[in-house]
């Protein structure tokens, strides 16, 4: 039993059982290893950082799930998840990073004990954390069982947000705010970047008022000038420079869910492409929000955008949004809907997205981004509230 | 061609090829996929937090090796790489997080077309990243290939660093010093979790002097009280107590080179027990540096530390270290050898580890470690320099 209230009721917690209960029904599985941390946490409330080890959630249809993990973070799990200490299966510390055993071969033997030797189990094969290995060993383990792929199974439930949910994102959405705030401020020529970073984690960790930050998925991405041509660059220790834009993607992050936000702030006077092209990304925005309505397929966003885009004689192809909400790292997104031209997944009220047309230039970048929430009807509504503009300091 | 000068020279780059090679003759690898952010880094130079979709370095007997990763992330590579641009490789936005298509089928065609559909292909099959169903996708592709198991085969390459490795954890020890000290004057009851890590994420991206903070592979773990008898928790918002200890793992980083450091500080007047621990932990630190000599093995430091532990009648089973260097989430260990009883790995000078025996009892934990440094001769030095206590704030 947890030592502090988890973050969310009994209530929910069930809601989202019985969710994921029927996908495992309908794909004839009986039994589901869940090896991603934010499907763990979801399902259980489990927290902590110990999935650079080989742990899981076990779910079965008939009693309540099971922890299992390194034996050292039993501790933790009992600790943080709302299920019964029994619940709770550690392996021994003799298989971590181990060259001649694997902690799957202690998993097997326990969905075997339990009479899954011969059923479908479902396992999330394209996943962080779930190696090659893992699945190879598991094979070997368990023979006369059917591995069946149940990649995403779990994620693709937490799509429509709950509440209690939706509450966690709007306080993370006031921490965005508050540091896309200080960013504003505080850039200026001459100001190494690593001292803006430092700035930044301390008031996204701060957190807003009572609502203490947690640490987001993804490290902040800062490039500046021509730099700004790659979306995935960290920062270094080099100043920021007059005649340059940097844009600065950073979520705000309350209880591990996720609220991302972008803006991008020129020091000096921007040249006229990228006016023309601030021009065009605000109106696609614009026309996705608009787009972005109950009912309407996910592609219909992308395509709003996209017009917008071209109109100014910007071609952008690929993704332009995913959905967030509870994450681990490496990746603030689910990992099912794409903001895409071929992504025809239909909008429903509760989901959560990242609208997120990132413009990496030849010689620049500009992010101008919000994150949104799909509505009973009418347009998406944007968690932060901030001007959504080029940021010019000159 | 890298936008900035690499971190490492030209010839320690043809250094760390060189034994990635030699080590692939001796298993009859042809051509080898290294997806692991941490071995791709210290091949190339390659930095960006895109690991969380499918990318890789693949090294070849003949040739510089290649960059391949996502389209929008080749400008990254390009950026940052020591090859020359034509040894970078994008695979198309469609294929990232898609159910229809995967990045691997994309590496397979590049794998046929450069000559290797029917040779032997090593790949990191227990590894962070290379998913289950990247190997299967691999493995349908390449019907005709041999896939071979190459785990931890450049992890292990990485072991003994070079006086220019050993230079950059030197200057992230002097982080880790620093955010050490930081907290040992912070802390005091009342004072919010979440707001004394603000203060050590600040002062880690500060960094020391010129020397700037990098990102570290874990975020600071700092559990109090009874909750320290599991070691991954992370912070909340709640106040350190008066009776209670935490402590607090931390590592400095400098451009991916990692620094752990871990003290523990009590608020009040320790208990006798924990006083009697800390003395038991400090001779076994002292012991186990002993023994961390080159020609020793690995279990020499793990027997050196449970023999001292033991005599003040604590039984610790399990791992007291591992190696360390250049990592990224969720790591900063280099997953080859362990000081644990029985790992027989010969100590050899220039290897780094950090030795850390965490002591996670009932209703208290306490950690007191050292990152050290295997010499030419004798024992082995400590990287960081700070009082080896528990630190008592009365």
């Amino acid at each position: 039993m947890p030592a502090e209230k988890p973050p969310f009721s009994r209530f929910e917690y069930g809601r989202r059982l019985d969710k994921v209960r029927a996908a495992m029904a309908e794909r004839g599985i009986d039994v589901l290893f869940v090896e991603d941390p934010s499907n763990m946490a979801w399902l259980t409330g489990y927290d902590g950082w110990s999935f650079y080890v080989h742990q899981g959630v076990i779910v079965f249809h008939d009693v309540d799930p099971a922890w299992w993990g390194r034996s050292q973070d039993a501790n933790g799990a009992v600790r943080t998840v709302w299920m019964e200490d029994e619940h709770v299966i550690g392996y021994a510390d003799n298989y971590v990073q181990s060259s001649v055993r694997h902690p799957m071969q202690d998993l097997a033997a326990r969905l075997r004990d339990r009479g899954f030797g011969n059923k479908r189990i479902g396992l999330e094969l394209e996943n962080y954390y779930f190696s090659a290995k893992a699945y190879l060993v598991l094979n070997d383990e368990l023979p006369d069982a059917k591995l069946v792929d149940a990649t995403a199974l779990v994620n693709w439930q937490r799509a429509a947000k709950s509440a209690e949910e939706v509450a966690f994102m709007r306080k993370a959405a006031r921490i965005a705010e508050k540091v896309i705030d200080g960013i504003v401020a505080r850039v200026e020529p001459g100001l190494r970047k690593n001292d803006l970073v430092a700035e930044i984690f301390a008031d996204a960790i701060r957190g807003a008022g009572d609502d203490w930050g947690d640490y987001a998925a993804i490290v902040p991405l800062m490039a500046s000038g021509a730099d700004a041509s790659a979306p995935h660059l960290t920062w270094d220790g080099r100043p920021f420079k007059k005649g340059e834009a940097t844009f600065f993607e950073i979520a705000g992050c309350y209880r591990r869910y996720h609220t991302p936000f972008c803006r991008t702030v020129f020091l000096g006077t921007p040249p006229q492409d990228m006016l023309d092209a601030e021009k065009a990304l605000v109106e696609g925005l614009e026309a996705g929000l608009d787009a972005a309505r109950p009912g309407n397929p996910a592609s219909a966003v992308a395509r709003a955008l996209f017009g917008s885009l071209e109109k100014a004689g910007i071609r952008k192809e690929g993704r332009c949004g995913y959905p967030i909400g509870l994450s681990y790292p490496p990746d603030w997104g689910e990992r099912t809907i794409s903001f895409r031209k071929d992504d025809e997944t239909i909008l429903e009220p509760g989901m959560t997205f990242h609208f997120m047309p990132g413009l990496w230039m030849k010689d620049w970048g500009l992010e101008i981004t919000e994150s949104i929430l799909i509505g009973e009807s009418g347009p998406a509504e944007c968690l932060c509230d901030r001007p959504r503009k080029l940021f010019v300091k000159d």
